[in-house]
Order: C-alpha cells, then sequence, then structure tokens
C-alpha cells in the first residue's frame, strides 16, 4: 500500500508508492513510451482492459460495461491510492504519515478516440461536467476523504499518458497544499474587509475589461493579473458559491459552455498546445463559505518549470496576462 | 520595464516581463532551439559576447573580461530584473505591484566546453561555491533588495538553455513564496518546541540513517522524508546556520565536497539525469535566527509536472526516499 507522508515544516502531503517502487533504471526507460497509435483500452469493444465502470452515460437498455457508451467513469488501473482499508494515522518520529487511501477515477469523455472537449459536441461535454458533480457526491460520503481533485492532462507534455480524451480525479483523506493555501489567504482578506477575494477579483476584472476573455449569464473567463504563466485562464461564477457540486443544471450547463469557448480559443491562439486544467474546489468539510469561491484554471504548458520557478515558487511569465486576455478575447469562435 | 504583481491570494509574487513580452507564434517556434553544439558565449575568448564581468577568478596579472580566467560572474544577458530604477510599489485596483527591480547573474563556472561540476577539480569547485557567497554579500549592500536565490538548471529538460556549466542568481525586492513558506513553518514548530525544526531533522536522520546519504564532519546530505519527486536530496549544515553566507572557509570548503559527491551520486545512479538546485537561505533582514537552517536542495527532474501536482501542490513520488537513499549511498564514488 503507498503512503501518505507530510512535510514536517510546510502544509504539504505527498504520496509515496511503496508498491511501484521506482529503481534508477526505470526512469531511463521512461523516455521510450508512446502515447499516440495503436491498440486503446479506452475504445468502445476494449472494456475489458479496464476496471469495471463506476458511472457512465449509456444507451437506452445497453448494459455496464457494454460497449454502447457515450461516457464512462473506471477507476484509474494504475492508481496512487487504494479505496480499501484504514488510514492508520502515525508518527515516524517526528514525521505525520498515514497510509494510502483514496480514490483514483479516470473520466473518459467519449467513445471517439480522436474527438476533444474542443469540439464535442455541448450537449455531451455537459456529461463530463456532470460526471465530475456525480462523482464528487458520490465520494463526500465517504467519511475517510476531505478533498477531491479533479483534473486533465492534455497533451504529453502536459503528463497525459494516453492518447484518447479524458480526466482524472483523485480523492484524497486530506485537504492538498494548494487549496489549503487558496481557504488560507481568502480567510486572511476576508478577516479585514468582510468580502470573498474571489468576488472582488471579478467586479473589478469586469469593470476594468483588459484581462476579461468573456463574459456569459453566469460566468467569466480571465487571465489572472498574477499568471505564473503564459495564458493562464481561470473560470470564475459570477455568484458567490464555494462548490462546484452545489451548482444546479442551468449553471452548469452554462460552464461547459464557457469551459469548451476557452479551450476552443486556446486551441486556435496557441495551435493546439499542450494544457493542464484543475478545478479548485470547496473542501467536503471546512468552515469556507464566506470567503472561499470555486474556480477553474487552466493552464497551457508553454515554459518550462525549472530549478529558480520550483525552489523559489516564483515564476517569470514572458506574456503580460493584458496582451493574452486580448489574444484570447479577439478570437473568433 | 518588468513588473513584479502579487498574487492576490496566496503570498506569491511573479515577474511579468512587460519588455519582451511573448506574442502566441513565439511558443511555437520555442521548441526548435537546441542548445548543443556550436558557438558557445561562455568559452574563454567570447567574452564581448555577455555583459562586463562582475567577479571573476583569474590568472595573476590578467585583465577583467580577457579570456585567462578560470571562473566568471556576469549580469544576465537577458535579465528578468532589471537593477536600474526605484522600486515605485504601487496598487492597481485591489491588487499589489512594484516595478521589476533586482539583479540576475550567471556563474560561469568554468572555462572548459564540456567540464561539469561533478568532474571539476574540488578546489576550483569551492571557487563556485565561494562566487555564491561573494555575490550575496554584496548584493545584501543594495537596501532595496530582501533574498538572493541562487539556483542552477542543468540540462534542457530542467531549463538550461545554454549548454556550458553555469549557475544562476537572481537578488529580488521580495522575499519568494518558497522560503517564506519554509520560514513560516519552521517558525510554527519553533513556537511549541522550542526547537529549530531542522535541526530536529538532522538528529532524526543521523540516528534512523534510512534516508541518510552521507555524513562529513560539517554536514548531511538524505533523502527528505516527504520528498515530493524521486532522488530528490536535501544537503544541511549539522550545526544550526541560518545564512549560507556567514559560514567560513572550512565549512564551504567542505560544503563543496560533499556538494560535488551527491553530484557523482546522482549522475551515476540515474545516467547522467537533468537537475535542479536551489540554495534555500535565510532572508537579508528577518527575524529567524532561532528556526530557520540554511540548505541546499537538489531535485533530479525525472517524472513530468502534470494537472495533479501544478493545480494542487499535491505530489506523488514512485520512489520511496528510503530507496533512493540506500541506492545513492552505496554508489562507489
Amino acid at each position: 500500500m503507498s503512503e501518505l507522508r507530510k512535510d514536517p515544516i510546510v502544509e504539504r502531503w505527498v504520496i509515496i508508492s511503496t508498491e511501484r517502487g521506482k529503481r534508477p533504471h526505470d526512469f531511463k526507460q521512461e523516455e521510450q513510451i508512446k502515447i499516440t497509435g495503436g491498440f486503446c483500452p479506452f475504445d468502445p469493444g476494449n472494456e475489458k482492459y479496464v476496471p469495471p465502470e463506476i458511472y457512465a452515460v449509456r444507451a437506452p437498455g445497453s448494459q455496464p460495461n457494454d460497449p454502447h457508451w457515450t461516457l464512462r467513469v473506471v477507476p484509474n488501473k494504475f492508481p496512487a491510492l487504494g479505496i480499501e482499508g484504514d488510514l492508520d494515522k502515525h508518527a515516524v518520529g517526528l514525521y505525520d504519515a498515514m497510509n494510502g487511501i483514496g480514490a483514483h477515477e479516470v473520466i473518459i469523455e467519449t467513445p471517439n478516440h480522436s474527438e476533444t472537449l474542443d469540439i464535442m459536441p455541448l450537449d455531451r461535454m455537459k456529461d463530463v461536467v456532470f460526471a465530475y458533480k456525480a462523482r464528487i457526491e458520490d465520494l463526500k460520503k465517504d467519511k475517510r476523504m476531505k478533498y477531491v481533485l479533479v483534473f486533465k492532462n492534455y497533451g504529453a507534455v502536459a503528463g497525459a499518458s494516453l492518447e484518447h480524451s479524458h480526466s482524472q480525479l483523485i480523492a484524497l483523506p486530506i485537504i492538498p497544499k494548494r487549496p489549503l493555501e487558496l481557504f488560507s489567504g481568502a480567510k486572511t482578506y476576508f478577516s479585514y474587509k468582510d468580502r470573498c477575494p474571489f468576488c472582488d477579483i471579478i467586479r473589478q476584472e469586469l469593470n476594468d475589461k483588459v484581462r476579461l476573455i468573456e463574459e456569459t449569464k453566469h460566468f467569466v473567463s480571465i487571465t489572472p493579473f498574477a499568471s505564473r504563466s503564459p495564458f493562464e485562464v481561470s473560470i470564475f461564477p459570477k455568484k458567490h458559491s464555494t462548490h462546484f457540486e452545489f451548482e444546479d443544471v442551468e449553471i452548469l450547463y452554462d460552464f461547459t459552455y464557457i469551459l469548451q469557448n476557452t479551450l476552443k480559443r486556446l486551441k486556435i491562439a496557441l495551435d493546439n498546445p499542450p494544457y493542464n486544467f484543475v478545478l479548485l474546489n470547496g473542501a467536503f468539510i471546512f468552515d469556507h463559505d464566506d470567503y472561499f469561491h470555486w474556480h477553474l484554471e487552466i493552464t497551457p504548458r508553454l515554459t518550462k518549470i525549472a530549478g529558480f520557478e520550483w525552489g523559489s515558487g516564483f515564476y517569470i511569465n514572458p506574456t503580460p496576462p493584458e496582451d493574452a486576455a486580448k489574444y484570447l478575447r479577439e478570437i473568433t469562435l
């Protein structure tokens, strides 16, 4: 079983995979893995090559794990965490550790091997967004869990190991460092302004318009003022809301629309760049309703993360967010 | 002039390069840049292709910027920050910004194009370590500056844009996020234990020995308990010390020795991996003498940083640090 370990200085947990422990020569081989061409375990007809489905959108009358689906959620075949067992929180001298309990799932977004989110019919892309919601709601019932992280790696540079369009989620018995930082920073802001900082940001961006890409009925897409990397985009619901999974059908449909538009804009502007997106959502149980505001962050992978960034948490962004917003705003969809 | 911008939620500053702003097509071209072969601006005889030297180790009787040197420090030709001007701290609505004032220097570690730190005579590698010290001491005199970040990118994957062995430093008018987190976490630990957490870690690692790679008279090299990535190594002075630049000749010579040994071990174990190292040093003026302990962190670049890591600050490490330490410890030097 893998192990969750906490850094003794900062609030950061890591997963140490003790089971599939990699030795030095494993890393040398890694470069040769190719992600395109040949057999795809996510194609319809190949259902037996992945674990049985947890959730699906299927043709009427079809059966679980048969090929008549348009979306499936399956456990990751090589999960970073296992769902069975006790947390067994314990000390290792001055360090803290617990068992690697959690869920690691794959959302297979389409049956069509080459179809990507940006070109998918909106009605089927909406199924992807609703799958995120359904899975978060279900995993919330597991009282060992504290957070679900939904994310997507598109392109090999962004960490995708399979070409077939998919996203992933990891349910965790701890709140990861980044959301915790956002909660903590937002709380500090709230404590002296009595306002949600994200609501303030949205108001300012709608007013200034220089970092605004698109506004829909319920959402805005912007390039953050202090973007860490070029063409980084955040999508916020305009109305204060802590949890993605509490949004209703109308709002999530509008979210699907602005997300697809954003992906289209990035694809056209940057010639199909690799990207990551991550849903920065509220935690399962946390007193942050007043000051945290869920959002989705999209990062095209255009620059390398070098020693400076890694060591300092300090980023050099060669594209002012105002320029990036202008390029993206002026794309004809 | 570039701009320093602060994230409104978390304590993170970024540099926005407004001058050499990159447009979408600039990123498409970037893949084609090659770093090996041909003309090298760091080779002796090519001094005129880089800005005039700030510091050097030279043959007796030689002149600044002539080719008779064994080490040079020069300003980065494409600096992320400029040394001239006022900080001009200002608000942009709810956001905070200041001018991109700072220094960005390159330490050309050797006159020999293909010589790397791990194979360099120890006496010349010591000059590299002393150059770090001398430059930090000099930059400290600039009252606008708060921190110097010394780092090295080795190999294209780790962000090196030139093959010739070099490291870099950036002097900043702010304390970057990562050191600030370390100061803050260490302070919390100190506040309830009244001990430096790093001293406690060193004591435990010397006792347990499972994550210990090497111990010298003044230093230890270990694989951190909650390593974010495989074969990550930290080198700590055994005696509590906040600032690298306050160490004396004997200690810095011993540091050079253990650093070179560590780089040799990584090269042999991992077949010359790309790596980053970063000096996590104390700040210029900060009340952290009791609880912060300088160290150097080396990260071989073996795994990709994907959406999950970027979005969550949560890392999956496929090599237990105990296994990594054993491999590195057992290398014959």
